[in-house]
Order: structure tokens, then C-alpha cells, then sequence
């Protein structure tokens, strides 16, 4: 099984790509996109879309994990963020990736075993977990991590894509064996 | 010039698509959008940013009006309209269409020269101004309240879509004359 977390953000994005074989999960890519700095806000969410395509396009994953939004931020920056999670959640649910969420409070226990843990700690935690060489940056670790916590929490879950040929054709034999 | 207004909601997305030629503006299409009840807010997203990109590529407006989102309604609900507007503005500039955003107060000075106006005095001025011979769903007014706006401030320009393949031919022969 094949996981994409993201780390929205309008000023970066975090993505990282998490797999699962047996007991053991590797990184197969992890980054950040980042928008021009001068791009107006739609330009930043075509950009932010986009990347979230070719990813989800080069990589095939399963399904796509996004951490769920801070309520208690302020109001304007609410709506950015809502934008940018709305941006990237329309392009997986348009390449039939079926998208969950989970809260930054799940993400980390699941990951280091502390709810309140610190970004420090998910670094730490994630770079061991995916036997990772060098740290990575900060937002890729938050979205390696929610991927990881998906994978933690679907464990005896098989692998699925909603609507894809295959799962059409299944369907379909199925229907027809009745 | 063509314009597409957008009335973004989760649960109903009004539209109106409106020309101006000379002086006439004219109702294109309008209507609302409204996915299945029992859909979840990615799907719903799916569903609103598949049915605008249907509607932009049906009709081919110069460039979309979204409304300005509130900022004083409670957060959650903010949150769920920035991910909607997201959806939708993704969609607009992944097909070349400019974004133009409006407040509220501007919409309803530009159609009513009162930017206090209420619904219903929006809804009057939409259904006289574009001379239709029913009286459209709220959000669709809201909807052609935007273009009409939008093309009431830019009376004095010309039609444009950045990223056109002809807009990029003509940027290489510029670029190639120098």
C-alpha cells in the first residue's frame, strides 16, 4: 500500500510518499512545492494543483492523507489555508485517490507516540521510521508523517483505488457472475 | 467580452455567464450547481470543480468573478468555503482563465448603487439588467451580480487569456523580433 501525505500550505507545500511492504515502509519520495513568491494566491493553488498531479501521476498512490486544518489560527489565514487544502483535495479526488484526515494531534501520536509532540520529535521520529539518511524539512516530515500514521491506522486494510479500470472491471464481472 | 460570476458554496454553487456587446449585457447560461446531499466534502469539491470546468469549457468566458469570501462567519464554515473557493479558483486558472475577486459591498454598489442592497434588490437589478423573463435562484443572481460587475469596472478593456496557446505564439514572435 501506497500513501501520499501533504502538508498544505500556500507558501509550501510538504509531500511525501510512503510504502508499505510487509512491516516495512520506505520513503519513495518526499519534498516540498513551492510556489514563485510573487504568484498571486490562484496562481499559487494552480502551482500547488499541478505539483499535486505529477506526483500523484509519477507515483500512483493509494490514497492521499492531509492533515486536518487549525481552527484557531486567525480567520484570514483559515481561508488561505482552506483554499490551498480544497486546491490539492479536488485534485485527488479527480485522479480517483480517496482522500482522509487525520488531526496534527493523531499524526503525531501515532508516529511518536505523543499527541503534544514537538516538530523536532516528528523529524526525529520520521527519519528512523523510513530509515531516512538526512533530515528532512519540516513540512516534508509533516506529510511523510501523516502518511505513516495512515498506515499505522490501516494496517490490515488492503490496497484500493475507487473507480479505477480495474476496480470497474471487478465490478463489472462481479455484477455478471450474480 | 464574456464572463463567468461564481456564488461559491458547498452545498450550492450559483453561476451565470454574461456578454457584453457594445452596451447590452446579455445572460449566457446561469444556474447552480448542487452536488448530492449525502456526498462528503471531497467529493462535494470534485463534483463543484467538475461541473465549473464543464461550464467553462461550454462557454469559454474571458475570465472568472469570484465573490470575496466573509471573514466574520464562524471557522469552521470558513475553513469550508475557502476549500470550495480553492477548488474552484484551481479550476478557473487551469484553463486559462483569469481570477477577479469582488467584495460583496463593490457587486452590489456596481448593480444597485447601493452597496447595502438586499438580495432581493439584487435580484431585481440582475433580472432588469440582463432583461430576463424570470426571476433567477438566489445564488445564481449573486452569481451574475459578480460578471456584472466585473464588466461595468473594466468597460474599457479588452478581452485577454493569459497562457492561450496564440498569447504564447505571439510572446515568441515578440520575443524572437527583438
Amino acid at each position: 500500500m501506497r500513501v501520499l501525505g501533504l502538508d498544505p500550505g500556500s507558501r509550501r507545500t510538504g509531500y511525501g510518499i510512503v510504502e508499505k511492504c510487509g512491516n516495512r515502509l520506505t520513503a519513495v519520495a518526499y519534498g516540498c512545492l513551492v510556489p514563485p513568491a510573487q504568484a498571486d494566491l490562484p496562481r499559487r493553488l494552480a502551482f500547488l494543483a499541478t505539483g499535486t498531479a505529477e506526483i500523484i501521476e509519477r507515483h500512483a498512490p493509494d490514497c492521499v492523507v492531509v492533515e486536518e486544518a487549525f481552527y484557531h489560527e486567525n480567520v484570514r489565514s483559515t481561508l488561505v489555508l482552506g483554499q490551498v487544502r480544497g486546491a490539492l483535495i479536488v485534485t485527488a479526488v479527480q485522479r480517483e485517490a480517496e482522500v482522509h484526515e487525520y488531526s496534527p494531534r493523531e499524526i503525531k501520536l501515532s508516529v511518536t507516540g505523543n499527541g503534544g509532540a514537538s516538530k523536532d520529535q516528528v523529524g526525529f521520529m520520521v527519519k528512523r521510521l523510513l530509515a531516512l539518511t538526512e533530515d528532512p524539512q519540516v513540512d516534508a516530515a509533516d506529510a511523510l508523517a501523516g502518511a505513516i500514521c495512515h498506515l499505522n491506522r490501516s494496517a490490515l486494510s488492503v490496497p484500493r483505488r475507487r473507480g479505477s479500470a480495474a476496480r470497474q472491471l471487478e465490478a463489472l464481472i462481479a455484477r455478471s457472475a450474480r
